[in-house]
């Protein structure tokens, strides 16, 4: 079995204000899904500019302090969940368009957060998704939290990697990313900045700069961290660039590309 | 707490062979649901245009026979959820336009029937988005189905009103239908149709035909057949013609309105 990452910042435009997709890419990403005929996947979508803008206006996931903070929060909760709910429809459109059946399990529908980690969530219904050769399709979401302070978190697409590799214990995770890797140096800022082949701890970065952007969800240090802890746990992945012809495809075929791997 | 019902054929255009939203109904809806400022509400809505021409075309619920016809099935499954998800994306944007913090929970995310009936469902999150004053909304959708003969059925929106009802305890519920109610015959067909203001058992109807449309869930004979069960366990419930402006807004008020009462 095998875990897909497809990060916001590659099926959607990122750099909108206002949720855009990228159909380029995901007309491009679900031929090349298609054509690597994978029996067993499970894809995880990053929210992209579908919800960022909403989670970063709203500040879900910060404490709660009165009545009326509570009903703003509830409101940019909706919000934020039927936006990623729509970019959700999108993805799986051009999923089915290339013959993949792929089934939305939302995780504001089955998942509960303890101080915006993941408490509870009942794998059951992806399990059986995956037996019968469906692919479930997840993705950062809004979701209830236990902590009387916040009432509510965002989990990250990452997060749920994390999650879900160590439930599930797929054989391969691959992250389709917009950049080639993990750079020891921001490669926009350092022409001397290298693509790591292999990451073994944050220490391995000299700057954490290797994302372009800091999103809501924590941007490249909270994604690393997120992989290492897999990492440690026996499971590693590798980050490649979704967003170039065939990357994808090769990677899915278990094929050598470039990228990084992380791993203990 | 109130589980409305909002039937497909009232926020779709059911006649259409295509997806086809009814925005004319959903705004107006989604208004006077705003105005009566219920605290506690689920929302159920039918999948009208796009939900049934998948499931009738595919034939979701019928036996499958051999490996083709599974995966035929399969894409019949997905394509039809991702549809039906859709038009819950377009009415919680109505809802939320109006200041109704509405979250989706599909049941193909966390239900499971046997025989085509609902067996396994974690209500939990529900139970919590409704202590949090969010209004949580399901929808008719397809979900696995654990006989062996099936693997996938069809979950109707008033199937899911039974059960919620059965498990929930509401105080009223409401169904949004396109007709005034049930008449002791078709009022299109006959001019001596009455409109049967209370209905105890099946045999208050002299002919089943108090429905325009047979539809794939089983049309008007499989609603009042849930109702009934329904009523027959102490929950009785409405139904009124939400496709005329007002008479929602009063029946969610608790005003006397032209409707049926099924009751036992």
């Amino acid at each position: 079995m095998i875990i897909l990452k497809l990060g916001g910042s590659i099926i959607t435009r990122k750099d909108k204000t206002k949720p855009t997709l990228n159909p380029v890419n995901l007309e491009r990403i679900a031929q090349e899904i298609s054509v690597a005929k994978i029996k067993k996947m499970v894809i995880i979508h990053g929210a992209g500019s579908f919800g960022h803008p909403h989670a970063q206006k709203y500040q879900i996931g910060s404490p709660i302090k009165n009545e009326k903070e509570l009903a703003r929060m509830k409101r940019g909760f909706a919000l934020t969940q039927n936006s990623v709910k729509n970019l959700n429809h999108f993805l799986c459109h051009y999923l089915l368009k290339w013959g993949i059946p792929a089934i939305a399990v939302p995780p504001s529908s089955f998942i509960t957060s303890k101080n915006k980690r993941i408490e509870r969530a009942n794998l059951e219904i992806v399990e059986k998704y995956l037996e019968m050769g469906l692919v479930p399709v997840l993705h950062g979401d809004v979701v209830l939290d236990e902590d009387e302070d916040l009432k509510m978190a965002v989990i990250s697409g990452d997060q749920l990697v994390t999650y879900l590799a160590e439930k599930l214990h797929p054989d391969r995770i691959i992250l389709g990313s917009d950049v080639d890797g993990i750079y020891n140096r921001d490669p926009n800022r350092h022409q001397e900045a290298e693509l790591l082949l292999v990451v073994k701890s944050l220490e391995d970065l000299e700057f954490l700069e290797g994302a372009r952007t800091v999103d809501v969800t924590g941007g490249m240090a909270g994604k690393l961290g997120e992989l290492l802890k897999l990492a440690s746990k026996g499971t590693p992945s590798e980050i490649i660039n979704a967003g170039k012809k065939g990357i994808l495809l090769s990677a899915l075929k278990g094929e050598k590309v470039k990228g990084t791997l992380i791993t203990k």
